[in-house]
């Protein structure tokens, strides 16, 4: 059952109120495919960078991540991102976005990549994100895919096109409001799933995630922490923790989706804990476990008489 | 095991985007009343009205509510709020306020209500707080306090000192910020317990509610809702619901504290489904029943292999 993340691989310059990182590897495909591979063994990036990236790839290999996808241009510079978090850190802004490579990314999928069961879409332009999909000759078991309010402004019919060739979409509550135009997060699932997908999630940072679909709702708790060092990758782990948990179960139903969503939040709140990657690049199963079982107590309660 | 509540009984002018509701029955200890009142068959309210509030008591009496302590000032006005939500309905106008017979409200103890194991602190002055608690003879098992940003900006002190002398704090999230001086609410939620009250609850609107105390978070889920009528009231008929039901089940301790979030998010959801107390008084045991099965269907996930 393997496992493809088609996303961003690039470096990031980052400030927060806790201190600043230059040039530390970020990207979607990089979080996710961290995440992701605590729980999936068969983990394969698509993606591209420059040649300034040299050793930096062994991150992946470190994780046993296939590489395979990820081309490298040469003498090409990586996608460049800088940001500077406000001190409630729900907020950002961007201080540089240089494409660099990324503005010709044309998705290729290598012929060890066509056994794809499950695909994530990390959050991209949306014309790429339909071009890795039509490359694929069969359809992958679920397709996830993640995405951002930047290309609802400026691709929202591309970005339409994709929603129809989906299982799941996950996107923050902000996101859901500006493309059904409901305030009311209800009201925003059902247009939604209109669309295209079978299955919503919305991401409230600290207020957790609603998952929609099969007619029902599931309230995911976000872990209350005292410090949240560095918020950039943390739905892509999310994204990447969530098809992670999805890959190795093997089984695409609501109940598994619910615990999906609980294994994305943990991997989520640990990548908030250090800068960059490198909480998930120092992550042990045994953390992620007792992680796992911090959700289940803070969540849980028993009525048993009415 | 009596539950006595404290706090305002007014008139309300209400504006939404739904519509408007022109001087209905509201305050505090109306909600909370009213939503206890479904858990706990030994309501008492402690309150003043003016002579203006004529048969309006029947609200209470066609539930079972004592109100020997509500105080009926002879020529006096009671209470009238009037207020206007935005359209995200998270954020309101406050267009007038006349305190009336409330500006000089006395809190007397019937001698009916000494015997009182359970107490509400219902958003109110502290310093009428205050004098509520002091004039009880026994300390009641369990003393819930219920606040606002507005004291915390005009009457620290006084509250600082209700704060001693409580079990249990409401507040919501931006409240626990401004109270605390802490964003985090890991952060926040330590400093509060510090001030006296042994339970802290932040409630955070559409995201649920946060549970702190005896070393242990718990996080209860918000019902996501088509559509929100009137968030009137909301707060008050939470803490009258969480009160409640810890006078129903007699034990006070962080499993049944828990439990009481879940029966006090129920009764607020109820609450802003039409203006005013107009869904409180309608409502049956079986609505409850049901409700809190949706919060059970909500929350519950279970992960058994790691």
């Amino acid at each position: 059952m393997s496992l493809v993340i088609v996303g961003t691989v690039a470096f990031d310059a980052i400030e927060t109120p806790f201190g600043k990182a230059d040039r530390v590897v970020g990207g979607a495909a990089t979080f996710a495919g961290l995440a992701a591979s605590f729980l999936c063994d068969e983990v394969k990036l698509i993606s591209v960078v420059g040649e300034d990236f040299g050793h930096n790839i062994d991150l992946f290999e470190d994780r046993n991540i296939d590489t395979t996808g990820i081309e490298v241009i040469s003498g090409g510079k990586s996608f460049f991102w800088s940001g500077r978090y406000h001190s409630d850190m729900n907020s950002r802004d961007t201080l540089v976005t240089d494409l660099n490579v990324l503005a010709d990314f044309d998705p290729k999928i290598p012929e060890s990549y066509q056994d794809c069961s499950y695909l994530l879409l990390g959050n991209l332009t949306p014309q790429v994100q339909i071009t890795a999909l039509e490359r694929l000759r069969n359809k992958p078991k679920l397709v996830v895919l993640d995405t951002m309010n930047f290309w609802m402004n400026v691709a929202l019919e591309d970005l339409m096109r994709v929603l129809e060739k989906v299982d799941v979409l996950t996107i923050n509550d902000a996101e859901a409001r500006q493309l059904s135009g409901e305030y009311s997060l209800v009201k925003a699932a059902e247009k939604i799933l209109a669309m295209g997908p079978s299955y919503l999630i919305i991401k409230k940072g600290e207020h957790g995630a609603l998952l929609f679909g099969e007619g029902q709702i599931f309230s995911a708790p976000a872990l209350p922490l005292a410090d949240v060092f560095d918020p950039t990758g943390a739905g892509d782990a999310f994204a990447g923790g969530f098809i992670g948990y999805l890959a190795r179960v093997k089984t695409v139903n609501f109940a598994n989706m619910k615990n999906a969503i609980i294994y994305g939040s943990a991997l989520a709140s640990f990548c908030v804990e250090k800068f960059g990657t490198e909480r998930l690049e120092n992550l042990t199963q045994a953390e992620i476990v007792d992680r796992i079982q911090q959700f289940i107590a803070l969540a849980k309660f028993e009525i048993s008489e009415f």
